[in-house]
C-alpha cells in the first residue's frame, strides 16, 4: 500500500451514514438514490492553499470551510445537504494533520447530516475541491435571476467579521480580548445558512451567498436579474464584536467588500414580508432588509442616510464559473 | 470582471446540452433531474501537473483524460455517463491554452452526451479535478466484490500501450514510426468503456477499470470478494503496435503493471459466457479472458504457459480512496 493510499484510510468510514447512499466509499463511484419528486443541485468549489486559506491556517478550519462553502452554495439555491466528494491534493502526509482535518470534517458532515461518499486523494500542492450535492423540490430552486424591481433586499446574520478575523491574522488589524477571538473564529469556521436557504423557498425571489463581499454577490443578482438596487449602508448587520474593534466607517467597509462571510443575500417581494418573518422564525437567524431594488438595471447605489456613499475598496476574491 | 472570472467564460455554455439539466452553468448550483428509477453512480478523481500528466502535455490531451478517467470509472460501475463537474486551478491565463483545453473537454462530452453542469476556476498549481455523474438502474451496478471463485478473468482491448507511449515521451524507450505515434495517442487520449460498461450490467459479477495497471487494479477486485486468481500472461492481449516495438517480455511487463490504460477488467461466471458475447457484440470492443478465479483469498498466480510467472517491475500511480 502507497503513501497516498494511507491517506484514504483516514476517511475510509465516510462518518455520518444515510441511507440514500447504496455504495459509499471504496469502490469506482459512489452509488445513491435522489428521493421521488425531489431534484438535485450539485455544486464544486477549490480552496488552494495560499490563496483560499491561510497556508498555516489549522487543519479543522481548512476542512470546516471547505465543506462549509460548499454546503453555502447549496443553501443560495435553497437545497437540503446530502453527499459530498472530496479530493484532496496534499504535498506530504502528516498525520496530525490529517487527523485534525477528518475531524473538522466530520464534525461539520455529522451536524448537517451530510455523508462524505467518495473522492480522490493525489500528491501535489495543498489543495481541496469538495463537489456538494442536495435535494430540491421541483420549482422550488432559488436563483439568482428572479428578483424584480420592488422587491426587499435582505442579508443574514452579520457582516464583515471575516473579512475583519483574515486581517487580525495578516497582522494588518491590531484587536484584543474576545472581539479578536470571535472575528478570527468567522474567519475560520464560516456557518452555511443551510436551513435559511430551505426556509426561503417559494418566499424569496433571488438568492446567493456571500463569498466576495456583499457587493460584489449582490451584482450578480442585480445582472441575472436585470434590476438595479438602493442600499442603505446604515442598516447593515454588524456584530458587537467588529464595531468593538473599529470604528463605524471600517466595519461598513468591511461589511460591503471584505467576503468570506457565507451570509444570504435574499430578495423578497412586499406581498411576502410577512410570510418572511414566519418562515425565519423557526430557523432562529436574524435577516435585515438593507434596501429596495430598482428597474435601473444593474445600476446599484448605495446611501448613509439620505445621502449618496462611495465605498473606499472594491476587494474581492477569485470566484466560480 | 477579475482574471479569473475570465476563464469561466470558455465554460459558460457547458457545451452538449441534456434535458435533465434544469439549471446549467451560471448559479450558485446546477439544478438536474435524475430519471424515475434510477440510482445515480458519482466518482471525482484530480489529476495533478507533474504527477498525473506530463507538465507539458498538449491542452487537449489535458482536458480528454481528466473527463475520460472519471468515465471510465463509471463505465467500470456500469453507469450511463451524465453530467460533469469540473474545478481547474491553472497558475496563469494563456488563452490558447485554454481554448484547446475546452475543445478537448467538448470533443469527449460530446460524443459521449455529457454535460458541464458548473464548477470552479481558481489560480493556483496546474491541477484539475472532475466530478462525474452517471446512472444505472437499482441492483445492476457492477462492484468490485461480487466475484465468485471459478469465474472468469476478462480485460477489454489492448494492455500497456499507454505505459509504453508514457516511456517514449519521457525518452526512456525508442519507437520509431506509425507504432510510436500509435503508443503515444493511447497515453494522451485513452478510451473510456463506456459502452462496455453498461453492457455488463447483469453480466459481469464484478468490474474494475485499469488506472493503476492490471495487477494492481485485479488485486482490488481479489481483496473486495476475497477470491484468488490464476492470471496467463501469455493470454494478455497485446497491440500490433507495442508487439512491434519492444520484445514479448517487456510488452508483457509493460500489460501487467504499467497503468493509464483505462481498459475493464471484469470477471463472468460460466453460466454468462454466452451472454457476454452476445452483449459485447454491439460495443465494437473485444474482451479477452486472461484467467480464472480461484479460491485462494487474495493469491494472485501468474502463469505463462504452464510456469508460474515473477513480473520484474510491480509499477503503480498514487490512487483514489
Amino acid at each position: 500500500m502507497k503513501e497516498f493510499d494511507l491517506i484514504g484510510r483516514y476517511f475510509s468510514n465516510g462518518g455520518y451514514k444515510r441511507k440514500d447512499v447504496i455504495i459509499g466509499i471504496g469502490d469506482d463511484c459512489a452509488v445513491t438514490k435522489v428521493p421521488e419528486n425531489q431534484q438535485l443541485a450539485v455544486t464544486t468549489d477549490t480552496l488552494v492553499g495560499g490563496v483560499h486559506f491561510l497556508s498555516d491556517a489549522p487543519a479543522k478550519s481548512v476542512a470546516y470551510k471547505t465543506v462549509a462553502v460548499n454546503l453555502s452554495d447549496l443553501a443560495a439555491m435553497g437545497a437540503e445537504p446530502a453527499w459530498i466528494s472530496l479530493s484532496l491534493s496534499l504535498p506530504e502526509v502528516k498525520e496530525d494533520w490529517l487527523a485534525e482535518f477528518v475531524d473538522g470534517l466530520y464534525e461539520l458532515t455529522q451536524y448537517y447530516s451530510v455523508q462524505l461518499i467518495g473522492g480522490d486523494t493525489v500528491k501535489g500542492p495543498m489543495s481541496m475541491t469538495i463537489t456538494a450535492q442536495g435535494f430540491i423540490p421541483p420549482g422550488s430552486e432559488l436563483t439568482r435571476s428572479g428578483a424584480n424591481p420592488g422587491d426587499w433586499v435582505y442579508v443574514t446574520g452579520t457582516l464583515g467579521d471575516a473579512g475583519a478575523g483574515l486581517d487580525i491574522l495578516q497582522n494588518t488589524l491590531e484587536v484584543k480580548g474576545e472581539a479578536r477571538d470571535v472575528l478570527i473564529n468567522r474567519h475560520y469556521f464560516p456557518t452555511p445558512r443551510v436551513a435559511v436557504g430551505t426556509a426561503l423557498r417559494r418566499i424569496a425571489t433571488s438568492c446567493i451567498d456571500i463569498s466576495d463581499g456583499l457587493l460584489s454577490d449582490l451584482n450578480h443578482i442585480l445582472t441575472a436579474s436585470g434590476c438595479g438596487a438602493n442600499i442603505h449602508v446604515d442598516r447593515l448587520p454588524l456584530s458587537r464584536a467588529i464595531t468593538s474593534a473599529v470604528d463605524n466607517d471600517t466595519a461598513i467597509e468591511y461589511a460591503l467588500s471584505a467576503g468570506d462571510d457565507y451570509e444570504l443575500i435574499f430578495t423578497v417581494s412586499e406581498e411576502q414580508k410577512g410570510n418572511l418573518e414566519t418562515s425565519l422564525a423557526s430557523t432562529n437567524v436574524k435577516a435585515t432588509c438593507i434596501g429596495q431594488l430598482s428597474g435601473h438595471s444593474s445600476n446599484l447605489s448605495l446611501f448613509k442616510g439620505e445621502k449618496p456613499y462611495t465605498p473606499k475598496r472594491d476587494k474581492g476574491y477569485e470566484h466560480n464559473f
